[in-house]
């Protein structure tokens, strides 16, 4: 593969026209070559008309030419070798063994959407079959499967630049209901960008699809986005980055002639309940463990522990103590970009100089783009007096909320946002406490985890990387794990209609061998 | 049962304090007692409030609770007897079979939804056990299951007083998915909208749930929907009813600081394409029972077949004529209210009006509020250039569209809006010829039948009662069926909690006895 600065608009290289974007290596400053000329709406609507004449025949692809894919997809991801981890590397300033961890991951996923296609579930397969005799009315034969949305814009995030980005979670997921997909590369890393972009190119090419059903696209600022989801042709929209992107691309989509959904994962901090039995077994160890969480990629994970609550007293300082000496014996980690440490900066500015916040610790300092690690503290009653101190702050930096009693606690979970975690240390003594906290939990987050940390998805069948608002613009979804898929369909019922017309996941025989729903009574 | 004139806001009778509501006999015009005064914002916050606190229970009452709730509603609707069919009678000018039909299938829906209770498909449990010794990281247990949103806003509809109305699909599936309902009663059937109410009202009790589990309002205009949609308790919205008033409610929802889904079933003109061999072989048949399809409830149906497709030439001749003669026979049918017959008067009169559109026939003249049948017939070249024949004329009123061949049938297929249902006449002959529009019709429809008439919607498994902008707000979703469930439900994601802490769904020994996506694999 050759880096060479350009978009990819179905099978050809095109140069952009409008404003230039260079990525930056935020260990060195370092500008990287290539410059990326970004496109501009002539190019988006070349994109999406050449979406929109692959959906045609790409979402009738049978369920094996789809998975066979995806999966040649990871092959070429693969087969790009160490010059994709030195770009991501330079491009992100991440360690090389998180990088090749994410490829991992990536790849992994892909083949797990590969499986998901293969087996059929997301077809939602029912039959009602015919009742003629039936009184007063007979019933006509009824038979539902779902089919792709159509084209999809997918927006790539910068802190995955391979799991979440150009072949990350939102084009696997889409790609595997049959909806082609143009990306919108994140300007932080479009070196990476290209380089998975032609891998999806190479794949498109050998797997004889229609060029149309994979583009990539740069832009320097919000136009070719908003361009893209205006588009007429896109009936979706995957997005992983900031609350203020995410709500405007919401705002876009809502004020088309005909509206669209819009999966937008924004922001959340991710709340640790430390129950006390826990608390008082191992509070030092504890906090050690959560600084571990903390720093986990510089602490620019979506489920990064932005909140520890519990109740204070002695046992809450002993672990306060601990993490006060793991975050100060925190090395400093080099930012995915200059941008996000300035914004981190002026988060962490904000809780230092709040009067109702005290500063417990801060990590070592380092060079120009590095976090250097914060660890803060309120109490529960100035927590619930100041929506501010709910803001995420994106990057290694967290706050302990200190509660009067179990009462304090539950009152400073219900007063929380929309998140995408939710985590319980408890031990056998806690159950209670637990019990009594999960009814409220369950409202606010779409994954509850107990004696572990949030950073670290599962890509799995379970996993629910979602939650109620503004965690996600969704709550009825998840943007990790085989359930994505569900994002990009909808349902059409076929009545009576001739065999030689159904399509082959309702006909007589079952000749895909999914399950289905039939009559109500799920068959194998 | 008593018709008192009043709101039920839980187990509470209220009379409201603002502009009267009084219900009007369509077939005489007279004003039937008593009047109902409109509720306040005050009401609307008395009755999400109370809905907020019985979601905390209602949601987790076991699956044969919330069964056997839903089929009380049904008995208990029964028990109401004839005075329920009098007054919808009265309130509507739908005839006795028609009113007794309908509530027919408004308990059966309601039973419908207490078998989809209990075989707990809804809960789409996935499980991925734990993985402790996988390398490199080890697995942690995970399991997912829906949950209920929270309490959901209902709007009845006019044209269906019972099916789509107080207890109709909507508040069903609703309460079946464990979420407390308040029902804004449709101004054109109060009487009937109570009775209802109270039947609910008495199998909340019955069945011993919190009285929030569901609440009544009445209003004179927008402003308590509006309201209703507004409250932060809120969390979903079932409409069906007009675009603009759907429209309406979408853009309250969005603006909200939480946005939440909005399931608006709006306008749907329901295209019938008669393919040639059928045309040739039946035309004179079909023409026939079209404009049975057609009368059917003086057209209020969001079903009824508005546009009828094929090549011109004898063929399609003959059906015209054969419609033509149906028509002139057609009685006057009384509408469901005034002001629908007023906007249908308009409709047609638009129609009549339009330079390019031929009058076919039109229907026996009868009473102030009575629908008088319309066909038209208009070139699909005329038919192409003007947006205005694609709008819905509720009631009955149809447009033939009359096309040069083949292609130009699907240049029609290819510029509908999104609708409920696109139905295909055709014979064996005609194969090829639905096998190049189906890929057409299923992006613009949610169901799509052959050989009947799209009239009729059963209640089922495999039934979409949805379809692509405007149709509906949300292709992804069915109004009508066992999947309309799915609306009022969010995945959470329960990572290695104590089996002490997990919900019955996800216990050990799947105590609830539901099918399970096991990593990955459907178990029985």
């Amino acid at each position: 593969m050759t880096i060479r600065g350009e978009m990819l608009i179905g099978q050809q290289t095109v140069t952009g026209t409008q404003a230039n974007i260079q990525a930056v290596n935020p260990a060195t400053g370092e500008k990287l070559d290539p410059i990326y000329v970004g496109g501009s709406r002539a190019h988006v609507e070349q994109a999406t008309e050449l979406a929109e004449t692959a959906y045609a025949t790409y979402r009738e692809t049978s369920l094996e030419e789809r998975a066979t894919f995806l999966e040649t997809i990871a092959s070429e991801i693969e087969a790009i070798g160490s010059e994709l981890v030195e770009r991501a590397m330079a491009e992100t300033g991440l360690p090389q063994a998180r990088i090749e961890g994410e490829r991992g991951r990536t790849c992994g996923q892909l083949r797990l959407f590969a499986s998901v296609v293969r087996a059929g579930e997301w077809l939602d397969v029912r039959i009602d079959p015919a009742m003629p005799d039936r009184q007063p009315m007979p019933r006509a034969d009824l038979r539902q499967r779902h089919i792709a949305l159509g084209p999809v814009a997918v927006f790539g995030a910068s802190n995955f630049p391979l799991a979440f980005s150009v072949a990350g979670g939102d084009t696997a997921s889409a790609l595997a209901a049959g909806c082609p997909v143009v990306v919108k590369g994140h300007s932080a890393h479009p070196g990476t960008s290209e380089l998975v972009g032609q891998a999806i190119q190479k794949a498109v090419k050998a797997c004889h699809l229609p060029e149309g059903v994979f583009s990539l696209l740069f832009g320097a600022g919000n136009e070719i986005g908003q361009a893209l989801v205006d588009d007429p042709r896109i009936q979706a929209v995957g997005f992983t980055g900031s609350r203020s992107g995410g709500m405007a691309l919401m705002k876009t989509a809502q004020a088309r002639p005909q509206p669209i959904p819009v999966y937008a994962e924004m922001s959340s901090i991710n709340p640790v309940f430390i129950l006390p039995a826990a608390l008082k077994a191992r509070g030092k160890e504890l906090g050690e463990a959560f600084v571990g969480s903390l720093n986990m990629g510089a602490g620019q994970f979506c489920t990064n522990p932005g909140l520890v609550i519990a109740v204070k007293g002695p046992e809450l300082d002993a672990f306060t103590e601990a993490a006060k000496g793991a975050v100060e014996a925190s090395g400093a980690q080099t930012m995915l970009t200059p941008g996000i440490h300035s914004a981190y900066q002026g988060g962490v500015a904000s809780l230092s100089g709040a009067t109702k916040v005290r500063e417990i610790a801060r990590g070592q300092t380092g060079g120009d783009y590095q976090c250097q690690t914060g660890l803060f503290a309120a109490s529960a009653s100035d927590f619930l007096a100041s929506k501010a101190l709910q803001a995420e702050v994106f990057g290694a930096s967290s706050l302990i909320v200190e509660c009067a009693d179990a009462a304090e606690v539950k009152r400073v979970a219900e007063q929380l946002e929309g998140q995408l975690t939710a985590t319980l240390h408890m031990d056998d003594a806690d159950l209670d406490a637990a019990k009594a906290l999960l009814p409220t939990l369950e409202r606010k987050a779409g994954r509850i985890l107990a004696n572990g940390w949030p950073t670290g998805v599962e890509v799995c069948h379970a996993m629910v990387h979602g939650g109620p608002f503004p965690a996600t613009s969704d709550s009825r979804t998840t943007s990790v794990g085989s359930a994505a898929i569900h994002r990009f369909l909808r349902p059409v019922c076929y009545q009576a209609l001739p065999e030689g017309l159904l399509p082959d996941a309702l006909k007589e025989g079952n000749p895909l061998k999914v399950s289905r729903l039939v009559d109500g009574k799920r068959e194998l």
